[in-house]
Formats: structure tokens, sequence, C-alpha cells
């Protein structure tokens, strides 16, 4: 009876070494850290849910920037002009010294945040009341997380974007509409960048798929791959809704669902134009969504 | 004919001088500068139509906050506990420092802006590059523009209205939440410090009626004039609304007007509680601004 179960028991742990060894195989294969199941963390759904969410936050900060007017002095260098962002404009040396603050107190040690400018990283921890660090699932492929495209959404919001959801002039206040830049911009910035994390979870559902256009670097083919263009239309209509949802003027005393005040087509009523929104994702998120998601691609296999 | 020509140039000059005299003495008594016409910047509907937009925006800072859990780490003390807002708090600290970074670009020049923590203010004029110093009205009465009820709001917004905000959890976000959390404070903080504005128009357009009660330091009487519930009760209704409309799920296929999703009884579909923003104005809002408005008065004379 005694010799049975010893047997029986042996037989069980051969079983388990060999499903322990199986399952590390996998993760191997898979690149995920075997300590933890980072598969179940993002899926394609969760992703999308994701993206749903800072879509009101990316229309909240159009919103939030245009109640300042264009206040050009905080951009211009001394020689003036209004499309001319100076290096040492007072914008972009509030942006280095709150991002720097902002590493600091920790703010990149989620993988989903990048900075528009280098810091030195070292948070906080050594303060006595620092909250002990917390453990972001590294789901990335290290060498294709370093994917940047902060200079690109720099430049597009400066040059572009800025001009069409501000008026023109000017009321002083620089630092808090530099402030609404950084937001802006930051949303932005994890928006576009999180096509790394929709490059990795689309390459871990179908990695064949993806693994012939990565050894042959055929930008083209992956470019199509990653490419849905009903979703893309679904979300440059959702966009404009939003812009028009958020940015219309809600009264008690006007008529409409719940008293609430909805002309679609009086466009010059809402705090920034829905066109300007869907054009902001047409023409910029999305095309730079995707180039994030076909670079991370190129670099998965390095 | 020359004579007559400078006889006449002579009471011009005596009427121009006379008119010169009674303005001087005019703006003396209204107390405003003589440099220019501040009567004309702040009306009593400009103000109104700034503290409806402000409403869009603390709407809009509340549900930004709600994006995080409460993430109690960023708020207490090693000895921990959720309602413990500790002095050496990774919240406060950020708080403290993004603060001192804010007043070096400028932005308690403006009136409106009060920080909730002393700072040097000295901006940083002195870059080569900072732009020119902006010449903001100097509409408040210099002895009593320095009504603060900064500590309030600081204590009612972590001791009260983060908690109704978020939802427990912790997801590591700690400077973001805290940078949100600032973001909300600087809103209610301009919304609630307006009552220095409100006060000073209101005082300006019938002295006479204030003028006895704050020499008799009545705080009850100016409380009472400083009141119309008519006004409150729209003003906490239409935040109610906002909420709603901000809040709600905006989806490009759902029916209703324009596609908008607008289900008003489904409370739980909000991202922030509509009743959480109603209470946030009838309880802690509007008292704490005509709090503003008594004190401001109180010291209308000094």
């Amino acid at each position: 009876m005694r010799m049975a179960s010893l047997r029986t028991d042996s037989r069980e742990l051969q079983l388990l070494l060999s499903l322990s060894l199986i399952l590390c195989i996998i993760c191997f294969i898979s690149g995920c850290d075997s300590s933890e199941s980072n598969n179940t963390i993002f899926t394609i759904d969760s992703l999308r849910d994701s993206l749903e969410k800072q879509e009101d936050f990316i229309v909240f900060c159009l919103i939030e920037r245009a109640r300042f007017p264009h206040n050009s002095p905080a951009y211009s260098s001394s020689s003036g002009g209004r499309r001319v962002m100076s290096s040492s404009s007072l914008a972009e040396l509030f942006v280095r010294e709150t991002e720097a603050i902002q590493a600091k107190f920790g703010r990149y040690q989620n993988p989903e945040e990048l900075p528009f400018f280098p810091h030195d990283h070292t948070p906080i921890q050594a303060a006595a009341e620092a909250p002990p660090p917390f453990k972001f699932p590294q789901f990335l492929d290290p060498a294709a997380s370093s994917v940047n495209v902060s200079r690109d959404i720099w430049n597009i919001y400066f040059g572009d974007l800025l001009q069409l959801i501000t008026t023109d002039g000017d009321d002083g206040n620089y630092q808090q509409a530099a402030a609404s830049d950084l937001v802006c911009l930051q949303a932005l910035s994890k928006r576009i960048h999180y096509g790394r994390f929709v490059a990795e979870v689309k390459f871990r559902d179908s990695p064949s798929t993806y693994i012939p256009a990565i050894h042959a670097k055929d930008s083209e083919t992956l470019t199509e791959l990653v490419t849905s263009k009903a979703v893309e239309e679904t979300v440059i209509e959702r966009v404009k809704k939003k812009a028009e949802v958020f940015g219309q003027t809600v009264t008690v005393d006007t008529g409409g669902v719940s008293g609430v005040a909805m002309d679609v087509n009086a466009t010059n009523t809402y705090k920034v134009d829905p066109s300007v929104a869907s054009k902001l994702y047409a023409e910029w998120v999305i095309p730079l969504t995707k180039q994030v998601e076909v670079d991370y691609l190129l670099h998965r296999l390095d």
C-alpha cells in the first residue's frame, strides 16, 4: 500500500516536472517573464478599452488648452514669429523643468509614459516617506520598447495643432498655457506610444503572421498587417462626436435630451472645432501610432 | 482775433483741468488705478460667464482624477491610513515642488491665481528669452485681496472629495494622480477665490448697500447681501448636468441625439457620480465662495 503510494507520487512528480518544463519553454519562446503571467494583463480588447478612454482625456486636454489664447510670447524667441518654437522659450523651459520634477516623483517608472526630454529618472525612493516602488508589468520586448516618435509629436503639436485649437491673442497666462500644452503632449504621447503594446499583443497572438515581414524588414507589409480601415474610421468618427459632446455649452434651461444643448450644426459654439479633433486623429495620431507599431515590430526579433 | 483765441484756449484748458480733477477724485473714491479703466474689465456678467466656464473645467478635472484609483501610498505617511494626508507624503511634496516651478514661470503674476504654499514668486524675467511681464489689471482692493481659504480647500479635497471621486485601489501612478490632484486644487482655488472679484464688483456697483454692515463688522448681514438662492440652485443643477454630459460614455453606434448615449438614470455609467459634483458645489464651493466674499468685504474699507 505504501509502495504503491510512493510510485504514484513519483509518477505525479514526473508529470508535474514535465508540465513545468513545457511551460518554461512556452514562456521562453513567447518572450514573457516567467515570474508572472503578463499575457493576461494586456489583450487587444483591454488595449482598445484603454485607447477609447484616452480619447476622452485627449479631447478634454484640447478643450482645456483652448481656454487660453495662443499666447505667442510663451513660444517665441526674442526674434518673435508665431510659428517659431524657440528652444529657449518659456514653454520649452517649463516643460523641461516640470518633466524633471515628474521624473523625480516616479512618472517614468510606468512603461506607458515616455518623457520628451532625457532626465535623470532616479525617483525619490530614498526619501523616508516615499511609497515603495510599484511593480509595473514588464510586458514589452526590451529591445523594441525604445521606439520613440516624441520629436514628431512635439513638432506637430507646436507647429500645427496649437494654432488650430487656440485663438490669436495674449492674456498673459503663459505658464498656465504651457502647463496645458504639457498635459496635451503627454496625453498624445501616451496614446501614440501605446502602439508598442498593441504591436506586442498582435505579435504574441500570431507571431507567424509577422515574422517573415520582420525578417525581410518589410515596413510596407507590416503597415498593411497592422491597419484596419474600419476600426480607424470608427475612431475618427467617435473622436469628432466626443469633441461635440464635451465641447458643447451645457445650460439648465435649454431643451433637448435632459436639458442639454446639442446643436451639431452650430460648429462655432463648440470649445474646440470637432473637425480639428477628427483631423488630429486622421492625420497625426493614427498614422504615428501605426508608425510606432511597425517600428516596434521591426525591432521585435533583435 | 489772436487774443480771443488765447482766451478761449485758456477757458478750455481750465475746463479740461477741472474735468481731470473730478475724474481723479472719482477714481480715488472707487479705488481704481487711474492709469486704466478697470471698471470696464470686470462686470457681474463677465464674472458669471467666467465662473460658468470654470465649472466645465472643474468637472473635467474631477473626471481626469477619477481615471486613477485612490492610490493611497501617495498620501499616507509610513503610518498608513487612508484618510491621513501626511505633510511628507509624495502628493504634498509633489505639489510643493510643482508650485515652486509654476511660480518661477510667472503663474502668480495673475491675481486670479493663489498658491497653496508660500514660494519665492520672483519670476524668471532675468532670463534672456523670458517674455516681458504682462500687465494684469489690478482690480482688487490691495488690503482685502489677501483673503484666503486655501487651507480649507486643501482639507476638503484630501479629507472628503478625493474619496468620493476615486475607487479603492493602487495602480502605481502616484505622480500622475498627484498631478491631477494639483490641477483639481488649482481649479477649485481659482473658482472659490473669484469671490474676491465678485465682492469687489458688487461693492463698486452699490457701495452704500455694504458700507454700514462693513463698519458694523456684521458678517451675517453681509452673507445675506451676497446670497442669491435662485442663482445658487441654478449653479448646483447645472454642475450636475455637466457631470452627466461630460462623464458619459460616447459611442458612435449608440442611438439618441446625434448618436450620443445619454441615459440619465444609469448613474453608475458616469465617470464621476453627478451627485458628487452637485454636492461639491452645494456643500463646499458655494459656501466657501460666499465666505471669501464676506471676508473680502470686511476688509474692503481697511
